[in-house]
């Protein structure tokens, strides 16, 4: 490997800068992106083609020098193989076919071997680490089970914070766990595909975990991801993970207690004090607001140094991943993103103790 | 006064039991609310005319016995009357004719008189106390400046978190200062006239607060909350303030040094925890999941014991509000609100010292 720099962050192992990588990085902003999107002529057949999704996938890292790539997916995949119809409507997010409405639709959810149904993902996976070469290691990934059971349960991306779905915690949990259960299954054998396949870190999104109330996070998500993070481990003890909650910022010592290597931050938590209260325990990966992308080379650079610095010193146990708080807008200028990863490098160095 | 519980709960004072009110209790869920909303043509109307506002406001009082009554009104009837032009697309939730995307449309904004402009709602809040008649208090409103800033930059509702004013947050910050400081001298107007013509105590909403990194919460939105919880104490100092920053529950020292009198919290916030933090300066109000209402009657009385518990014992200075962490949904079947009203007395009555 020619720059482990993001796996020793990870391990909270000395650095000589803090490693840097964006969540969707390759993502709308990139010329280049658009036009080999053009070229699989729509987003569901970039991620199933595995030439393609290898394509756009090194694309950030050629351009930027990222410390890390991350595969070309898209974190429905999974009710996608579980037959529900993925598609994506122009301007409203994820829709599918058919939701899950009842009791009689859990029971039908089929039986799927992630080998068979999502062999593209470990073929994308495959070509991915023999097209890096070692450059820089590769991320695997995939939705929360509480995440894709939000999808799965409304139909697709929801205008009232999923109130269906909450709506199901209440009146019928058992269902819940019952997805959730055939959920967290599935995902493990996903991750247990992806590192097979050439995988080196694994991370998790529950981008609707903050939509759970204080009672339920711990039920509803943050048991599916232990669970998860704990078979990865007993499987592939030396493949980091990484889980983020979006919306989790009062939970990141629950989440910490996964037994992740290094949890995600938000642009809403404070850094310094999400590494006093967990960064003995993990990583912390985080946290700019994307906005900040959208507005001056010289704000960019502000901001950077505000959360590197806010971070503090890098050793002494601890470990940062740079990143945003959320993924990458579409409308970022291409330049802000050259200025976000020389700012970083630049104020990180003079945190190394 | 015959029912003053709420107010002795905000002061922290000595209660039988734990007061109940629901936010968005005037609403679609209610059969009579919706025979007045068609009377009045739209929902706008229904606002402005305040025999109608004063009737829905009612509704829920005869219907359930709550222990406060809130204003009906919307949070955008200040950017209205800054001419922007407030209306309501079905099911897309309000929009503007114009939006602020300058720095000249921010030095056009005009001058407001609020009594003149905004005198429907005066007229609204004397009509609501004559026909209360002492029953219980009754509750003004106002959106937070920072949430009315959101709405008037992007233009109504947002399906990306409001990018485009966070964008400006970073690029125009002196832009966004300027709205704000604008919108929180209207704000203490607006909150002052409501005080004047009856209302006996005061709720800020910042409904978007959640939004802001850890960073500039204190800046863009809490100052301004601050500034307003001040003014209105310098006025009249015996009503009572309470701040409601939904997404806040990282923050809840710091909205509780604003002054203010109850803070509210989201159904994401742990209520025990967050007692400990600040329930010795301020009172808690909140924070059931609104989904939950949605679920069997069961289910409600067992979450609503849930959060009466997860308060405690009453008395000892404390002081707990019960309420939802967000607005009631329109879906919500009429008998959970009794059973729910019910549960909350017997519950709490329990936890009385």
């Amino acid at each position: 490997m020619q720059n482990d720099l993001f796996l020793r962050a990870l391990r909270r192992q000395p650095v000589e800068r803090t490693p840097v990588w964006l969540m969707r990085q390759a993502g709308r902003y990139l010329p280049e992106y658009n036009a080999t999107r053009k070229k699989a002529g729509n987003f569901l057949a970039l991620c199933k083609t595995p030439e393609l999704a290898c394509e756009v996938t090194l694309q950030p890292i050629d351009r930027y020098g990222f410390d890390a790539a991350i595969l070309f997916s898209d974190i429905l995949t999974i009710p996608d193989a579980l037959g529900l119809g993925l598609h994506f409507v122009e301007g409203e997010g994820p829709r599918f076919h058919k939701k899950i409405e009842s009791e009689a639709d859990v029971l039908a959810l089929p039986t799927v071997e992630v080998q068979e149904s999502l062999g593209y993902v470990a073929d994308a996976v495959a070509l991915i680490r023999r097209e890096l070469d070692g450059r820089v290691p590769l991320i695997g990934f995939s939705g929360s089970p509480w995440t894709l059971a939000c999808y799965m349960i409304s139909g697709g991306s929801s205008g009232d914070d999923f109130l269906s779905v909450r709506k199901w915690l209440y009146s019928r949990p058992d269902l819940v766990r019952a997805v959730l259960d055939r959920l967290t299954s599935l995902v493990v054998d996903y991750c247990d595909m992806q590192i097979r396949s050439g995988a080196q870190a694994i991370m998790l999104f529950d981008s609707w975990g903050g939509l759970l109330a204080d009672a339920h996070f711990d039920g509803f998500s943050r048991q599916s991801l232990a669970a998860i993070v704990q078979a990865l481990r007993d499987r592939h003890p030396d493949i980091p993970t990484i889980v983020f909650v979006k919306g989790g910022g009062q939970w990141l010592e629950s989440i910490a207690q996964t037994g992740c290597d290094a949890v995600g931050c938000d642009w809403t938590v404070n850094l310094a004090q999400a590494r006093s209260r967990v960064g003995d325990q993990v990583a912390l990966q985080g946290n700019l607001d994307p906005a900040v992308l959208l507005g001056s080379a010289d704000q960019v650079r502000a901001e950077a140094r505000r959360v590197v610095e806010s971070f503090g010193r890098l050793g002494r146990g601890a470990g940062h991943v740079f990143n945003l708080g959320h993924g990458i807008s579409q409308f970022t200028p291409l330049d802000n993103v050259t200025a976000l990863v020389e700012a970083v490098a630049q104020a990180s160095r003079q945190q190394v103790l």
